[in-house]
């Protein structure tokens, strides 16, 4: 069998299918939320039970509703959901175009209706992101992007705004400038929470009042959600993100919408200090998608003499060489 | 002079008149906006200076066409806003009716396009917070509040949907199921750092895996808007919010708000300590509206024989146990 061609116009066609699906996907989103609130507030009903049993129903309708919908539409491509995996396991990938859904990404926003909760749908083929569908249908906000076509934001009924937001990138001096995003995670045994806490703590702090190698970043922001962050790195809201021992459900389709955006992609210590003086940095490899260690920093202008993805490679390092490598569980 | 009596239907026309000005001021905000990220875009400036001097001027625009619409519509309240005071500087409190206002609540995010960013006016009358208006132009997200008639969010023209959003109040058995807002704030020195790392470290690390006096809270949440987080305690997406360092202004709509969705609002370990077991616990005193450090819990359905008040108390009780107290600065 040769390898399938996907044309920038089938692309596109994929593109529309999956904007329709993620708003149909949306409203059930926010029926699974309303029913929520409903039992919630039974109090013949207790709440953990019940929440939980719920946003697992929810999150599994949902996944069955997009599964099915592409396995009529798209016959042919293969179909990678958190939900139809067992935790714990890489799902293989192939050549073949692919499907990678995160049902309901920012879980724990969703039991307590926090509302940074979306769906993330990608598509991967030839092992990397070619397109990349985000919707938060609390905010009724929409990222799209198709690879070598741009990404853009959608907020309700306006028109699509292009990614980044400036209209021409924004220079970043150093961390100092900058507002990250960092995440508590669901590991939470004393030595990823002693690594993220004191990481975290030297990002915040200022070397100048006792931090030792303290960066006094702006600020530092957690929402709960990975394709979100992915998503506010591209519109420029934020400068970088950090995420470790997510999967590639999670940040599939916001790799897309990123790069898209200008931003530049990679994956742990190892991967960074191995690639960043080779040709191949900046791109998102197999490795990297399935690696389950990310950082993804936004279109930056470089300082005079200093190309982007200079400037893009200055601000890892800077991070990096702050943050304290963390393990996966 | 006698004290001016406000009645509830006084009430109702200042709220009417504050919304309007919220909105007026919200448009005002997204030009500010526009202006930053054009001007970030332009290669002959420095971003630094020149986005800093930007959300300055809209700082004070902002906060200087609030002060003219009230003084022209009630020129017999008093004022107090986050520009026309100093740093460092408690604003007096008086009897009178008295405007608490922060033109832009958010900054940070301001300054770096993160939408999390709102005004925040409210009303204190004989020392105690009675309207909140938060208004977030870049979700279309209003928040009011009025002392006695409950607290509402709108989002963009949609019907006002009663806070909590939830029927009736969750339950929250303990902060092992909670979803908490905490923030690294401005103040980066090492003692404040590393109080906060290290409790941040224990809100959200598992005991069960060697973090000594750990919670395993479901999450912990920073949005980096004082303001913001109290709107999402009042409406049930967040379970807690612990703050410290900011201003009455930062707190003063959204302790109505919160308050008239069923929260609860105290101050400092200290004063929590001092009036725990007393009447006076859940009122918001002078004291605590002045005194820089807040924690707002969400309406929370009591337990078997339990109050929800008491519920509340319970709640916080774990939360000062396990945090360090922090100097303000």
């Amino acid at each position: 069998m040769t390898p399938q061609v996907l044309t920038p116009s089938d692309l596109q066609a994929i593109l529309d299918f999956t904007v329709i699906l993620a708003k149909t996907a949306g409203k059930l989103i926010l029926d699974g939320s309303a029913a929520i609130h409903a039992s919630s507030g039974d109090s013949d009903v207790s709440e953990k039970k019940n929440s939980v049993d719920l946003v697992t129903e929810y999150d599994v309708k949902v996944e069955e509703l997009v599964k099915k919908e592409i396995q009529t539409r798209y016959p042919e491509f293969k179909f990678i959901g958190e939900e139809s995996y067992a935790a714990g396991s890489r799902p293989p990938l192939t050549d073949d175009p692919t499907f990678c859904v995160d049902p309901i990404d920012g879980t724990t926003n969703f039991i307590h209706g926090f509302p940074f909760v979306c769906i993330s749908l990608g598509l991967i083929h030839n092992r990397r992101p070619v397109i990349g569908v985000i919707y938060n249908p609390f905010l009724e906000h929409l990222y799209t992007g198709v690879k070598g076509q741009g990404s853009y934001l959608t907020k309700g009924s306006s028109a699509p705004l292009k990614l980044p937001l400036s209209s021409l990138p924004k220079p970043l001096p150093s961390l100092s400038q900058a507002l990250l995003a960092v995440e508590w995670g669901s590991d939470r045994c004393e030595k990823t929470i002693s690594a993220k806490s004191s990481s975290f703590g030297r990002l915040a702090g200022d070397p100048a009042q006792g931090v030792t190698g303290g960066k006094m970043a702006h600020s530092l922001r957690s929402v709960g959600s990975a394709a979100l962050n992915f998503a506010l790195v591209a519109q420029g809201g934020l400068d970088l993100y950090w995420e470790i021992g997510c999967w590639p459900w999670d940040v599939c389709a916001g790799i897309v919408i990123a790069e898209e955006a200008g931003g530049l992609v990679t994956g742990s210590h190892d991967v960074f200090a191995t690639t960043m003086a080779t040709d191949q940095f900046g791109e998102v490899t197999e490795e990297i998608l399935t690696g389950r260690k990310y950082v993804v920093v936004r279109a930056i202008r470089g300082n005079l003499g200093e190309t982007g993805s200079d400037a893009q490679k200055r601000i890892i390092k800077e991070f990096y060489d702050t943050v304290e490598d963390v393990e996966t569980n």
